[in-house]
């Protein structure tokens, strides 16, 4: 497994590469990071997911959260408060404005999220390489009917301002259509000794990377072996609100929902391997090779385990293709 | 004194102003602010004496260092730091960011620096009108010989990051014959009953506003006896570097070469009135009326009667007109 290939969102996707990493040093890991919650705010480029990345894996994220930078204040977000300019609902920390403030800038200079991120990354080794999954500006918005009537509004407003209590009706990532695969991506893809879908949001996370145009076909396409780790355990999102965007797509909220929703990729789906707790067993999904342990990312060792389960299941997914 | 004009530069002006505000506060108060050391750092429009005028009528001021927020933290600049990205010494504070934060994104939106400003005051009551000299970016450079050669920078490069050490050959105040002056300056100046001169540097606060096309013949052809209170005391500016700057202009570090600088209105100068430090008598400049004081802004009974005194310059001037 010399070039793993891993779709991400934040949190999730975060814990399960920093396991990853330490399981698998010898390995070239790309990451392939949604940014269908991009949003700007106040004039600043935030990218919440690259950012958690970007923090996890260089030891700088503030841990209880799971967001942000560790050591945090808030002076500058209280400030706007103060001068009456929201919105409020945002986390914007004044270790995290410098990230945003130097996005901002390079991006308005002309250089790419891509090139971004990767001036950004170099401070931390994170041993890795973080990838956004275009280049272009796509930003998943919610639709909803509230009191306010019938309307969309930005995935972050949804998810943070409303916590996802308002019934969400549709996702649509707008300008999805118009972007490309970042570069590195489809090269990353194609290359791949093994490709991992990390337990991330199927809709709004991993659903979103998988909407770039190209990058499902280069799945499908691929030669190595693609192995899904369930975001969802025991009939729940371990975290955020996955439950809620499974409902708008018509997926149940269940390990095997979620990976009969990815489906088999012997029958046009994406899956060879599918990573479940084992809360959720007995399971069987045709043409997909499930194991099951336990999933709960509680600790280094427990969250290594998975990683390396990833690994295994990935080797023997590709033994029985004949690769390597 | 119904209407008062105040030409002013940040730390000298803003304490002078406080002073002015508590024994006039039946006037209205316009000030008009140098925005030649504007400057555009990590993709944020700063405007320090805009800043530091609002922030010390604003009653926020960090009152040790006379720039910033009061219960400052540096977080986000030791984070820009921490990503290599500069120019680190120039002092953005966390809940200074806010203003930057708040006047870039209007900039960009359209607005006017005189309209920000104006939205940007509005969480004071800071019982005045702050108006920006103009709305165009003017940016005043210095022309320095050293290791690197003959060039030109920013002056708050030379300012701060030399501590003006470096000698200045010439101030340029780039784009300033482009300029008009703010929306409500030339009415003020019309209308006023008393115009000031606070005692800010003479070339690079004073001096730039005067350089605003059409500043300079409103104040020549203004009703209103105009009053100069001077920076310099014994010999030396106060704080800051004013010296550096009348060397560069030639005029030498001391009250009398200041005054006479500007020069009596009557002789196609400005000043009707200048008040200057008791240690600096005698003095006497044809054709303006000098009157002395203790001048040094130590605290706020001092502060309050520097400013009686300017009035009541103003007034025995106004009176010698025939005015009111």
């Amino acid at each position: 497994m010399k070039r793993i290939v891993v779709l991400a969102g934040g949190f999730g996707g975060a814990r399960f590469l920093r396991g990853l990493r330490a399981v698998a040093p010898e390995s070239k890991i790309t990451v392939v990071a949604n940014t269908g919650d991009d949003i700007t705010l106040f004039g600043l480029r935030i990218c919440p997911d690259l950012d958690t990345l970007m923090y996890t894996l260089g030891g700088v994220i503030n841990e209880k959260t799971g967001w942000g930078r560790d050591d945090e204040t808030f002076n500058s977000k209280a400030e706007l408060a103060g001068f009456g300019v929201g919105p409020s609902w945002f986390g914007l920390g004044d270790r995290d404005l410098a990230t945003h403030l130097i996005r901002t800038e390079m991006l308005n200079a002309g250089y790419s999220l891509t090139d971004v991120t990767s001036a950004l990354v170099k401070r931390w080794e994170l041993g890795l390489e973080l990838l956004p999954m275009c280049d272009e500006r796509v930003e998943t918005h919610v639709r909803i009917s509230d009191e306010d009537g019938d309307r969309f509004i930005h995935f972050q407003e949804w998810w943070i301002r409303l916590g996802a209590k308002v019934a969400a009706e549709q996702f649509v990532a707008l300008n999805i259509e118009q972007s490309r695969p970042a570069k590195g991506v489809l090269e990353a893809i194609a290359g791949a000794d093994l490709i991992i879908l990390a337990p991330s949001n199927p809709v709004v996370s991993t659903g979103i990377i998988l909407q770039v145009p190209g990058i499902l076909t280069a799945l499908k396409n691929a030669d190595a072996p693609i192995v899904g780790v369930s975001p969802i355990i025991n009939g729940a999102p371990v975290r955020g609100m996955a439950d809620k965007c499974l409902t708008a797509i018509g997926v149940e909220t269940n390990a095997h929902a979620v990976g009969a929703h990815y489906g088999a990729r012997s029958a046009g789906g994406l899956l060879d391997g599918w990573l479940v707790d084992t809360t959720d067993l007995p399971m069987e999904i045709n043409g997909i090779e499930v194991r099951a342990l336990n999933l709960l990312m509680i600790d280094p060792v427990t969250t290594q385990a998975i990683a390396q389960e990833a690994l295994n299941l990935g080797r023997a997914l590709s033994n029985q293709r004949g690769g390597s």
